[in-house]
């Protein structure tokens, strides 16, 4: 980023000092920084997904499915609860499909609350949408109560709650009476960011569970974790069919490609095998969450494939230091505190034995 | 689109009432309605792409590269003109590139000028960023002359122009001059869409001849016509690095999937051949041109892959009667006018023997 340049340009005043959204892309050995799955897809996987790719590159030339019908078919059958092709909607990652949630129900002159700390993208697209955002708050653990959130929600009275369950960065799922508060007082829309629930603990509800009778109700899911598909960019949502409707007001025409159709619903016609690494990823993060804290550091309970864990007097040093051992960490900027994705048992091996060095 | 379902929602004001955009996806024999090029992939480079997919599939536990560096350098190269990667900017169809322009360059209290009738997307992208959209006027005959641009511009002072060069739907390419006096007269950025420039007749210029010592011209071009990718949704610009810079503060982070940064840079490699079908394109094009001005109809000149045909005292009956006869073309809501693609002779022919039943 070269500010001297941009100053020359005309961009919109809030963008002036931004830098573009991201974590580091750095060539180190040990990448537990961005909730990937470390495990690549299996090869009869890779196969079948190549295949179907295969014989999409022969129709490119042809604009693709705008309403890619038939991955979101496959996404229905996927997620059950009844669910079908006119419930579910697919963009290019939850970002996308979040983005446009704000583009039919945000917008100017309308709010988004969320809890912070929450997914950071939800600030960033609020913003980008022209959307004011609201800072809500938590408990001095991160937690989040039904009571505290309608509280929030009657004050500020925002047009788009967003909730995070697991919650990212800090992992921890929310029960359902928190989102059921969410609806009974929220004037506008509730989404449920469910990005990692593929990795919740047994017993932890989905906040599918409350769609029916829920107009307003929105949970969005993502294929780039639990199914290993982070680098096929596909985000989907389940909600009812007027919101799935008012979606396609904003979406881009055509933004889903063959490609991304193509290889989502191969991989969910293999969605049994993908998910086989999902309990591998549970073992590690429940390794990771039990080990640091033997070390004698707080941790969070975590429903994710990461683990948020702390406090430190400065988690800089500590994620620079686990550099120079080779493990990448994410600085979520959350003062003290440090996140990890749970990825293979060698993974997890170099990540303690540097973070034993290290307390 | 069940807009009893819709009413109940609160979606935002200036959505209600609308439909998705988008041409009608039918089941027909002959399309000739969006654009496309008829020509599939040359087997050579459906199993070059085939091949880098396979390949690709085996990282997609990873995210893709957020800066899609390699991709980027490669379409510079393909453009020439001295670009490099710092100056391109790729994202999922031109239609996502320009939507980033607004996002940076646009937006709330901000306003953007087009030229009707051109791209139908500019004034929808404009309304979804909550930018202000003013519809400037072509001469009867839908030329665009360099003073009027500049007076339109003047009297206008919109934050972004864009200029759609060949023009779609009318398929005309502007001389340079208008582009020019745009660029002299416009308080803010210039857009030249380019879309179909590849289709071009001898000796018409690009916009990217101007692109030296104009930073805030930016020439956004397509992977979805001349290289028959529509289906991968590959869209870019060239411009200057800062204008790069700026988009990415409003890019979603990993927007651009891995399958599609690695099938764009596949069919890059490719390029000479797949671009053969161009001249193939272009013999079709001037065929119906011609044939159509023997008709006794009125033709528009054409530097695409497109031809815009009338006056009819009703083009929704001729539209309707060539889809009776299993040829599907576009009624692009310009009152006495239908827009057709170029295709294969096949598909000529059989437009063309339509037609001659029709007139």
């Amino acid at each position: 980023m070269s500010v001297a340049d941009l100053n020359g340009l005309p961009i919109r005043d809030e963008l002036r000092g931004m830098s573009p959204y991201g974590a580091p892309q750095l060539a180190v050995s040990v990448r537990l920084n961005t909730n990937e799955n470390s495990y690549p897809l299996p090869d009869e996987v890779v196969t079948a997904v190549a295949k179907a790719l295969a014989v999409a590159v022969r129709d490119v030339n042809r604009y693709p499915d705008r309403d890619a019908v038939a991955l979101r078919a496959g996404l229905a059958g996927y997620l059950g609860h009844g669910l079908d092709v006119s419930r579910i909607w697919a963009a290019n990652g939850s970002n996308e499909v979040q983005q446009q949630l704000l583009q039919a129900f945000g917008g100017p002159g309308r709010s988004a609350l969320g809890f912070t700390p929450a997914y950071s993208m939800h600030p960033l697209l609020a913003t980008a949408t022209g959307t004011r955002w609201i800072d809500g708050k938590r408990d001095a653990d991160f937690g989040l109560k039904a009571g505290d959130v309608a509280a929030q929600i009657r004050e500020h009275r925002p047009d788009v709650v967003f909730l995070c369950s697991p919650n990212n960065p800090t992992g921890t799922a929310l029960p359902l009476d928190v989102v059921s508060a969410a609806l009974d007082t929220a004037p506008g829309m509730v989404v449920v960011d469910e990005a990692y629930a593929e990795f919740s603990r047994p017993g932890t509800p989905s906040a599918l569970d409350l769609l029916p009778g829920h107009q307003r109700l929105v949970v969005t899911r993502t294929m780039s974790k639990a199914f290993a598909l982070a680098g096929v960019r596909l985000g989907y949502l389940a909600a009812d069919p007027a919101v799935v409707d008012a979606v396609q007001l904003v979406r881009l025409p055509y933004h889903l490609s063959a490609l991304t159709q193509a290889a989502g619903q191969a991989a969910l016609e293999h969605a049994e095998v993908l998910l086989r690494t999902v309990e591998a990823v549970k073992e590690q993060r429940d390794r990771i969450v039990a080990t640091l804290r033997a070390y004698g550091l707080t941790v969070a309970d975590s429903d994710a494939n990461f683990v948020l864990f702390g406090e430190f007097r400065d988690q800089k040093a500590v994620w620079q230091a686990l550099l120079t051992r080779d493990v990448l960490v994410r600085d979520v900027g959350l003062r003290g505190w440090l996140r990890v994705t749970a990825g293979t048992p060698a993974e997890t091996d170099a990540f303690l034995a540097a973070m034993k060095e290290l307390v």
